[in-house]
Formats: structure tokens, sequence, C-alpha cells
């Protein structure tokens, strides 16, 4: 068989799983979606996890999701990620995966792109979905669940006090290893990517509507879903190419690159995780939060993280 | 002939031309110029389109402009865009410059940048001049018009009810292809660029200055006029070689490299511009805004265009 | 002896000098440094000059800083500059550098930087440190002052009249060839980068707190000596080696790369400084400000630039 046509029947595979209506990894049932014409709805609803931790319930199927958003023949041209947890929007990653003994269904690497970690690769896919995505937040986003928001399109918010927004791996002793500082020096300028992803402070609402974190805060809940929901509408009108096309433009020049995000971020953390200071500091968050429950510490790291450095 | 020899022949030819004071393209008298010591000040007059069309007329006296400004012996340093038309400072390009039986006097490529389509090279040159360039904005920029003076150095605008900005190219099912949403994403950050480049929506000054899509927006013309002349009279006496040497390095990291606006702006509009539907949508276009004249549609795009998708 | 192991050898050679405790380069006291935990307090107390000029006392002085600050025993983890000098945070270079007959006991490139020239490679390494940097401002920074603050993580800023910002290095005649419009772009975004830079102004903190040159602006220096102390209190819990990581992510999308840096800032400067348009202008600079002295033309550059031009 010729190179050229290996290739072919590999990036084939997919669709011929989807074609067959099959999800590829298991259903948990963590993201629920209605499609109102070319507008898909997602809400983010762990119910392993009372702070809407990004498992690997939430990757599988989120995995399931970004393949059916890839397919040729869907119509879905616009997805608004909401959250059925009202104090998390999406939690950070659950820090099991780090520790010895963890399982899960889930291959390590990305099989259709074997230089990512599977949780990176979920957030590299959802920037480069054809559809416009948008993050319509209440609630916490910390971690890999702040690089969640930041590999959407767009951001929006209401400035209930649950919203809090926190790039936070330099507290571990680590770094956002799916991008989450490279999307911030594109989103908020380099300066205040800095200030915030090596504070690990909680930003609120309308503080990260000012420097640009989010791209607009609104008074109440009914105000931002009216707002995100008129925005959905009138996107979901455009051709589907050109929705895509004017992605691939701004992604060009405001997206780490592919090899920069694997060196720089991924390989980065992946040098990291396995340091005993590291691994003690997941053990000691994992009591501290009792068990990455919502409990004081999840629900204002920014504010009481000088507990675990006592 | 030496390789090295032949290339700087060709090199030289356009100098040739301008040292024969010849315009190597027709004039049609579009852009009414005057100088007062550094400053040229370039007032965009469409006379053969209501909407300051960015049309073939504009575009041939466009070129010879910017061949005048990259001549080694011009001693302008500084230039001020400025529009004789209330309601348009520069109008979006002539659609039908995209349909069968279009004629124009101009070449399809740049003859000096053969890897560009002429009005892409237009912008493009504008951002390689050795002088700063300022866009002085009283009426609405849409499309390329708004590539245009995204591809100025600043922008200062008043906030008259005219001023809206819009890069509406993905309402047409294709993309800003001479790198408006590069530009924006460069200028007001990814996240706003997303909003803005994605929804086709009409930015006023004020919103504009907010986040940085203008540098300055002024309550009245007499202010925006008073402070753009001053700051260009301010430029104007700095030696020629320190301007050109600050946007070098400016340049360098906050344009697209020639190579990415090329392949991921140009060549994508280049694909999509020949699909039925998209051709199919210039014909609408034309009829719902009476010709590309001005009318309820061209006066207000941002809010109407829905009357299209009907 | 193998290539690799004379490389190694050339390496270790600033890390067997500083085990041995000397100082590489001549030390005269202007960086006054005090260390609480792991927050090294760096006050910049030029006393060679009444307007903290960078020049090679400081240069020299701050070479063997950031030795120290690479030296992979350190226990610093966050480094704060403040200044000893109300009207001046940092002043700009000493001009006389560019004159014939200067006379310095500095390398003109850094021996182990060898593209760069010694005053660049300062800046670069800066940006290269393991520690977060804070430049917690009062006084005015101009020049490749600017340019040493810009390439700290971040800046905070009392809004004391005395606090003024100004890259410019275009009234010169030349550009910021340390990168400081590019870190502008990176900064403050494109637009307002070409505005700044190229008119020479001078921004006062609210201003540049707004446009985000500056993180955050204070009312008092009280509010802001707290602010800052409690930021860098707040990071130095962190494991070094993730403010070092973190930073690696944010370096790689948001700073000129090596490069780009020494082709597009460095290597420009370096062709123009000679330019007999320069040199005479540095003379005149000279005896406008009584010898680079506190001075009323120093003191209100960004005012009073107006009369070198007459």
């Amino acid at each position: 068989m010729q190179r050229g046509l290996l290739r072919f029947a590999v990036l084939a595979l997919p669709y011929l799983f989807a074609i067959a209506g099959a999800a590829r990894y298991p259903s948990y049932g963590t993201l629920q979606t209605t499609q109102t014409d070319g507008v898909l709805n997602v809400v983010i609803n762990n119910t392993y996890s009372t702070i809407n931790l990004f498992d690997k319930h939430v990757q599988s199927d989120l995995a399931n999701l970004i393949e059916e958003l890839q397919a040729p023949d869907t119509d879905v041209r616009v997805v608004v990620f909401s959250s059925a947890n009202e104090e998390f929007f999406i939690g950070h990653i659950d820090v099991k995966y780090f520790l010895p003994g963890y399982e899960s269904p889930l291959p390590l690497f990305d099989p259709f792109i074997p230089q990512m970690l599977f949780p990176v690769s979920l957030l590299w896919n959802i920037t480069q979905l054809p559809q416009a995505t948008i993050a319509m937040i209440e609630g916490r986003t910390r971690g890999i669940g702040n690089e969640f928001i930041m590999s959407c399109d767009m951001r929006f918010a209401s400035e209930a006090p649950s919203v809090l927004f926190n790039q936070f791996e330099a507290s571990f002793g680590v770094n956002p290893g799916a991008g989450g500082g490279m999307y911030l020096a594109h989103t908020i300028g380099r300066a205040r990517a800095f200030e915030y992803a090596l504070s690990a402070q909680d930003v609120d609402a309308r503080t990260a509507a000012r420097i640009g974190w989010i791209n607009t805060a609104f008074d109440t809940s009914a105000a931002l879903h009216q707002h995100v929901q008129a925005l959905a509408a009138r996107i979901a009108v455009f051709e589907p190419m050109g929705i895509a096309a004017t992605k691939t433009g701004i992604n060009a020049v405001s997206r780490p690159t592919f090899d920069v995000l694997v060196r720089d971020a991924q390989n980065v953390i992946s040098g990291l995780l396995g340091m005993p200071s590291v691994q003690a500091f997941f053990e000691k968050f994992i009591e501290a939060t009792h068990n990455q429950s919502i409990s004081p510490l999840e629900l204002n790291y920014g504010r009481d993280l000088g507990e675990l450095f006592k």
C-alpha cells in the first residue's frame, strides 16, 4: 500500500465511525446538547463531580462532541457552551490524572494527533472547529477550565460573584500546559498575562471584561443569555465557509502554533508533573479541597491558596 | 547578464517611470492631495460613487500615490487620509470585481509583488511605507475599507453617528482577504477580533476607541482635526529614517508576515469567491444596495443585513 | 578536546566565577539590593547621574546582578525594581556611548551572546530570568529606560506627575534598538505602539494604565508599594519551576524572537547611529540637557522636544 493511501485510510477512520453513528469514546452524558437552527447549545453538567471537574467523563464526552462537529455533514455553525453548575462553569483538571494508579478509558495521547496529550488535543481541536464557538459563562473557571474558555473564540459572562477566572497552574509549581498563558497573552496582552498567570489570582467578571479576558460582562444572567443567543443566531445565518475562513486568518496570527504549543506549554508541564514537590502538592490539594469537591478552597482558591503553603 | 544585475534592473523599473513623471496607472482624481511641510493630506473623494467605493478608480489612484511615497526623493514624512464623503470614509470593494465580465485597467496581480492580488498589495504596500500613516476618520469603513484603515499605522475618528466600522466579509460567506481579521487581532486582541469579524456588526467610534480598534475618538470634527494635524506635524519634524526604522520593529512583531497574509487571508478568499453561493450573494447585495449606492442597506449594513438572508 | 566539552567549558565559565564570588564586571553600587524571603528588592540609584542615567555604571552593576539571578543556587523567586531618584525611575542611555572617544570597562558585545550589543543583551537577559520581575515605578522612564521596564514581566506605577513614559527614539532619528517598540506592540497593541513610539510623547501613569502600558496605576506611593510587595510575596511562595515554566509559555508567543530582535531592532539602530545627522542630534541633545543632567528638557522632553528642531 502506498504511503499516501495509507495516510488517507488513517485520516478517514474517524469519519467511518461517525458514519456508523457510534461514539468513539464512552458516553457519560456530561454534555447536554440542543440545537436550534445552526446553533448548538452545549450545557456542561458533570454529574460525577460537584465542581464540574474537567475529568475523564467530560473529556470523553467532549472528544465525541468535537468529532461530531468536525463531520463534513454537520449543519452546526455556532456552538454555545454554558453550565448547569451555578458555582463552576467548568472546573480544573482532575489532578488524580497525574498521580500513580489513575485509570481512564481514554488514551494518553490523541491517536490522531500523536504529539498531543489527550486533554491538550481537545482544546486545540476546539480552536480548529469550523464553527464559531462561544463560552457563556456563569460560575468559576480555573486551570484547564480557563484554558477551555480561552480555546473558544469568544467569552461572555455575567457579573455574578460566582464568576471567577484563574489560570492558577503556577501556584502548583507547573505551567498552563494547554497554552492558557499563551492565549491570555494574545487576548489581554503580555503584561497582564504575566500578572495573572504568575499570581494565581481570581479575576471577577467586571475586571475580566475591562482587560479583555472576556468580551463583555453583563449585569444579569438574563442579559447575558439574551446577548449571546442573539449573537449566535446572527452568526448562524452566515455561510459556514465564511465563518471557518474568517477564523483561519485570526488563528494564523493570534494562536500559538502547533509546535510552540507542544514545545513551550505541553512538554514543559510534562517535564514538571513527575517532580516530587509537584506530586506532593497535588496530594495536599486533594486533601484540602475535600477530594476536589465543593469546599471553601475550591470556592475561593484565589483568596485562600495561602493555606496550601503553610 | 548576471542574475544580480537583472534583479536590480527589474527593481529599478518603477523608479525609472517615476523619474519620468508619468503615473503608472490611469489617474481619476479620486485622491486629492495637499502638502504642508512634511505632511501630505490625502482626501478620498471617489466621484464615481456615492459611497466612496474602493473601486478601480480609487485603486488606480492609490497605486500611483503609493509609488510617489516610495520614491527615494520624497520629502513626505507623514500621510493623513481623510474623506470628502460625509457618510463614507471609504467604502467596501466594488463587488462587481468578483463577477464575470468585470473590466479594469488594472492588472489582476501586482506586477512587482506577483503573489499578491492588486488590491491586497495596495494595502500591504501602505504598511511598508517609510512614512507614518494616519487615518482621520469621519464616515463608515466596511470590508476592504476597514482593511484600508487597519493598514495605516494609526486611526483617529470623530464620534459622529456616521462613523461605523465593520469587517463584514463573514456575512458574505468569505473572509477579509487583505488581512483585516489579522490586523484586528494584533490591534484589539484575539477575542474581540473573532467577535466583530464573525458577526459583521457595525462598531461606533466610542466603542472602537474603548477596545483599541481606533486610537482615540473625539467629540467633534474640529477636535479630531486639531489632534491629528498636531500629531502629524509633531512626527514630521523627525528624521525620516527614525520614522521608518521605528515602524520596522513594530511591523516585525505585529503584522502578518507576507507568507501568512497571502496563504491564510488572500488565498483563502480566492478559493471562496467563485463559489455559486458567494456569487449569488454578491448579485443579491448589488440589488439590495441599489447598485452599491447610498441606500438604507449601505448606510446601516450592520443593523439591516438580515434582509439579505430572508 | 571535543566540541561538546569545549562548549560546556565555555558555558560553565560564568558559574565558575560566581562560585568564586567575584563579580565579572566592575561594581559601582548603583543597584542596592535587599532580600526578604524569596523577594529581592533592587533600588536603582545611579549616584554618577542626576537623572538615573542608564550608563556604564548601571549597566555594569546590572550585568553582575543578572548573573547572580541566573545562578542555579539562587533562592530569589521575584525581583522588584524601584528607584531612589524621585524624578527618574531610570534614565535613557548615556548618548555619549554612541559618540567617538567613549570609554567603558564593558565589552561592546556580550561575550556570552555575541550577536548582541551589551546593553541589548542586558534587557534580553531580564526577559529570560527564571524569576518573576516587577518594575515598581515612580519617576520617568525614557528610551532604553522604558525598554528596561518593558523587559520586566510587569509594571506598576504611582500617579505622581513625575511618572512619565516615553519611547522616544524616533525623535532622535533612530529606533528603539533593544526592542521597545516590539514589546509595546505585544503589550498595548499595534496601533498605540505606533502612536507613541512614532510621536515621542510623554505618557502619564493613568493613561498608561488605561491602555495597558503599565498593569495598574495607584493614587499614592503607599498604595503602589503595598500592592507590589503583596503581589511579590504572593508569587514568592510558589515553586521556582512553576514561575519559570509559566514565563516560558508567555514569552514564546509575546516576545520578539531572538533573531527578530537582533535583526529588526538592534541591527537597524546600529546602521543609523553613525549617520552624521544622528551624531549631530546627540551633540545638540547633550548641550540642551546640560550634559544629560536634571534640566527642563530632561524633565519635560515630551513637551519641550520642539526646541531641538529649531
